[in-house]
């Protein structure tokens, strides 16, 4: 790849006055934010104890603006950070030193819903949930719905691989991704896959992009993929003594070839906080609670339904019940939604993880979190995707106390640890970003770090896009051509000289 | 990346007598063969007018012997071509020049089938059909089924990301493949993904290495994700007097939210072939028929069906069908995967194109390939999977017609052309490999090729794996650090000349 001449990029502050003139001139006076209040909103995210102010704030309207702003970082040397909602819960939208925050939640236009291709083509600012009601409309379905999804944008989606709660049997965005309009870190506008279900052609582009963190490339529009409305739903709920008797109960779901459109699960002191904050009337002694909902035709979800309950009574479930109608269906699927808010009210610190093991080894993965609260004494309330081993233990605690947080990092170090021994990751859907960085060479090993650092630099010569998510990238000096005689020799010398 | 000595690279012959010894060493002095017997045989694979032999043919039989046979050839300065079953019909098997073949069809066991994560884990070698038919057995469903599925391997599907008749409900290869264990072209074992259904960490590896051709990774071990299978299926036939009553009915179907298993389309030409072929009775008058399945729950199946078949009368079908039984259904749909070899009786030479549209303009592509064929006075047969876009139109020729093969290949042109010109792609399903190399820039630019030959780089900076197929690889001379200072200084002077 090209590689732009270096020129100001090391200064300690590229974003000069002349440089913020210059993005007034592409995007209107008006579009570039500076003032403090600015600042500071968009010097957070979802994701606590992070924080950096931006140096600027800029809201572009077009690609071609996008485009502009990305070719004029290359050149002046600052950083860009894309950002959505900043709902993002691994710190992946938190500004970068010295850098300027695009801001694509103000495009929130969906272009258009093709009924004859199921597809939707919307602009990167549009609310997931949003999109579920739009496209539901017409008996069509986009299935991702990750917890945040009536604030969260799709572009952010994207971006993060988001997942949600129908996982199990949907998959999550990665699977409903069909093409991209995307600015490169060098400002060039390429459009990835299309309106064809099936397509081969080359290296898969798409793919790559999805799930970048914003490292990549920023979308500006994407094509998603969309199915039939499921045309009836079933919820079922078990109230299970133990966590012993709801793992029982999900793996014999999974081996009646069953696949619920959900199957959720909360421990008790989730449960005891839901109850808190909603009072539904949950027991606040039950070890576990599991939330399932069986969906498609009629005739199936019927039979589903009833297996499922038959399932959790004859695992031991000493409460098992059908929500009456679609209005207690999605009361109870509210108050599991609620299930990060009701925790996050019990200490003033609310870390939300996403440990994701097999689904087989969800028991094991529970207990073992159990036993580290216990160890460490911090407070950790379990909930999650049982149906795809995407737990969610969720730290409750106070940024103020060192001493706790010492703790509460080393359980979360040794919650990381046990999720890749039991061969499963450190992120389920919320991505690396900058809290789960030091963690990923653990599960990569170096060879995957080194060919994601090579794979930045592909994309990123610069290193202009969110550099230091998910890794830390490789120095600019290595790996690229020397660009004056003097630099060669030295180049040469060294190399010479380590043979 | 790292880059080894370069060496002896750009020698004419690479493989040496010394070299052959080494690889003797490494998998077993039987291991390597060298007869001419073999090397033809290894010189070809499914796809018509390329050959080319290659200098040894090895069988390894573990994942260290690859890596170490990968290594040597970075050492040494052979190319490798890794190599399932040779059914690919784009050429990705065909060896490069001074290569080795890397033989890994023999490794057949499929090494475990985890019912409680609903994951089998394989040898490269595993034919599909054996893998569809071991879980099948246990009431599980591995969807992809490429037309070659009882002969192909499942390594090479991943290679290829091969589709199948069922992408339309199901979806392709790579939506099956949760982790690999690969050898780079550097020789390192890395293992990617795992049984976590859910999985955020970093950039997607396995999804870049999944439809790689070969060129980024030779795959030892796959693991793979399993459904529930369908309770029970039923298969409907469709004869239409023309192709646009054929094109109705499957718009009529997709409007009514019907997601058949299969859709498939057979034009009148292929309908004759197959006639001739396996005498079933078909007419050989209609314009076009359409087969399709629906599978599921035995009371949607029964719903669906008889939908189907409303839906195709009210288009105007003449005649409308539900396979009286499994055996009959199964018997129609052999009918239908004898496609290719009815139409490759037709004439000495067959070439099986694979451009796939939008759904919404399959009658738009299949009246614009009937042009082509006419204009240039070729024989077309079209075939393909309507539901999914995925047209097969499949040339009638004889390569020792030389004039004939000039307008075959200008066909071929325009039948790529136009599937871009209708938002699609130039293959939906059998990789670009060699055949289609030429046309992928017309299809993803000249910025699209530039990242995928960086992206080559990244992983195989010597150009050892399968070096040449789905672009012409950069020069291995540029973008990388000069290893010697005579090297620095040459560089350099060009650089500051060029700047």
């Amino acid at each position: 790849m090209h590689v732009r001449p270096a020129g100001v990029h090391n200064r300690l502050m590229a974003l000069t006055a002349a440089t913020i003139s210059e993005l007034r001139s592409i995007v209107g006076p008006g579009k570039v934010l500076q003032d403090d209040e600015d600042l500071i909103t968009y010097a957070y995210d979802g994701t606590p104890m992070l924080e950096n102010r931006p140096r600027a704030v800029v809201i572009p309207e077009t690609v071609e603006e996008v485009s502009a702003i990305v070719r004029l970082a290359n050149d002046a040397g600052f950083k860009i950070v894309a950002r959505g909602a900043g709902s993002g819960l691994s710190g992946g939208s938190i500004p970068v030193e010295d850098c300027v925050v695009i801001l694509l939640a103000p495009r929130t236009r969906i272009l258009e819903i093709d009924e004859a291709n199921l597809t939707a083509t919307v602009e990167p600012g549009v609310i997931t949930a949003c999109l579920h009601a739009a496209v539901e409309e017409r008996g069509l379905f986009y299935p991702p719905d990750p917890g945040s999804m009536t604030v969260c944008t799709l572009g952010g989606n994207v971006a993060e691989d988001s997942g949600g709660l129908r996982g199990l049997k949907y998959g999550v965005t990665h699977n409903y991704v069909m093409g991209l309009q995307v600015v490169l870190p060098t400002g060039e506008i390429v459009e990835t896959g299309g309106k064809a279900m099936k397509n081969v052609a080359g290296y898969r582009m798409t793919d790559v992009l999805v799930g970048s963190e914003g490292t990549l490339g920023i979308f500006t529009r994407l094509l998603l993929r969309l199915v039939p409305k499921p045309q009836a739903s079933e919820v079922i709920v078990a109230h299970c003594a133990t966590q012993r008797i709801a793992a029982e109960a999900v793996a014999g779901i999974i081996a009646a070839k069953i696949t619920p459109a959900m199957m959720e699960f909360l421990d008790q002191m989730t449960i005891r906080c839901v109850e808190d904050f909603a009072k539904i009337g949950l027991p606040r002694d039950i070890g576990a609670m599991l939330l399932m909902e069986a969906d498609g035709h009629p005739a199936v979800v019927a039979e589903e339904a009833t297996q499922i309950e038959e399932i959790c009574r004859r695992a031991g479930a000493q409460y098992v019940a059908r929500a009456k109608d679609a209005a207690e269906g999605l009361r109870m699927k509210t108050a599991r939604r609620s299930a990060f808010a009701a925790l996050a009210r019990v200490k003033p610190t609310t870390i939300l993880e996403d440990a994701t093991v097999p689904r087989s080894l969800v028991p094991a993965m529970v207990a073992k979190v159990e036993e580290i609260a216990a160890r460490h004494g911090v407070l950790i309330g379990t909930f999650g995707h049982a149906g795809d081993g995407n737990l969610h233990p969720t730290l409750c605690t106070d940024e103020r106390d060192a001493g706790e947080i010492v703790r509460v990092e080393r359980a979360i170090a040794e919650i990381f640890q046990a999720s890749i021994d039991l061969g499963g990751t450190i992120t389920g859907e919320h991505g690396v970003g900058l809290a789960k960085r030091p963690f990923l060479e653990g599960l990569v090993g170096p060879v995957g770090i080194r060919i994601m650092q090579d794979l930045k630099q592909v994309f990123d010569p610069n290193l202009v896009l969110n550099p230091g998510k998910i890794f830390v990238p490789r120095p600019r000096r290595e790996g690229r051509l020397p660009r004056t005689q003097q630099e060669a020799d030295q180049i040469a010398r060294q190399m010479v000289a380590a043979s």
